[in-house]
């Protein structure tokens, strides 16, 4: 994906319908510039880099486990791509506020959906209950974005390990 | 500083040396070109976010959670000049591999530094001898900046909160 290669800011319309195979008139007509256009491709690819839909379907904090995983650990191209692209949008949205007002309302809902597993977890007695949901999540998105951003730095760094650290943190202390 | 106020794409040498009140010639003479003088400028800026000193004089890892919170919560100018940079850099790191190579070799630092406390408390028998340092490290490192990327993301963030509850894990499991 050309944000990705290039970098937002060296991304133009006519070399987007180039690698389309569009003519540049079309691409222009439906979107209002480039920002409007990026904006739209940067959020699509982020939303299916984590489906909500598999994130809605976990009831433990367990199952979030081979999530993250997939989420640090694909290091094929579209992993690499899926990476570059949500740095690029991530940098971007200090000049977009648009963008910016979309990445966080993505976030806040990875957290409202982790929020309920912890939750749910807390019912069963599985963990403590005076931990705040919320909390947890908060916690949990960080975690995982900062260990994203950290091996993007060093490709050798232990990101699995820390994963599975965190969680048996949780683990060890429900049993 | 520039780089946070413009992005680091948009600053020149030109605008350096009127911002510092130079003549154009003495910037470029000390500096070949543009990247190596914020390259410098930038690491010189994260050494200084956080100072190893300040990382080295820790014994425990509850002596971590004020330093990790100023980190976060330094919401004056020049806390927000400071993630712009590390943010920048951070962003810039991709095309500049001197940059990412330094980048990472600080975060190693922070990562040695940080394993080295936990197993003073592992020796001390307050911290599980079966978790990984290194992991721990990694994770503390990772959660930080993760917290760091949402809040500049989302102003309403409790990031307080989540630091607590990652050092509330490891309490509570030592008593």
């Amino acid at each position: 994906m050309l944000i990705a290669e290039l970098g937002w800011s060296q991304v133009t319309t006519r070399a987007i319908a180039e690698r389309a195979g569009l003519p540049h008139g079309t691409v222009s007509y439906h979107f209002r510039g480039k920002q409007e256009l990026l904006t739209k491709a940067a959020l699509y690819t982020i939303e299916h880099l984590f489906p909500m839909s598999e994130l809605e379907a976990i009831t433990t904090l367990e199952d979030l486990l081979p999530l993250i995983r997939s989420w640090l650990g694909n290091r094929d191209a579209t992993g690499s791509v899926g990476a570059g692209v949500l740095m690029e949008a991530i940098h971007e949205s200090k000049w977009n506020p648009v963008l910016r007002q979309h990445l966080a309302a993505i976030l806040r809902e990875y957290r409202r959906v982790v929020a309920e597993v912890v939750r749910t977890e807390q019912s069963r007695d599985t963990l403590a209950s005076n931990l705040a949901p919320e909390a947890v999540a908060t916690l949990i998105a960080a975690a995982g974005d900062g260990l994203l951003l950290h091996v993007l730095l060093d490709s050798e760094l232990n990101v699995t390990l820390a994963t599975e650290t965190l969680f048996a943190l949780w683990r060890r202390r429900s049993s």
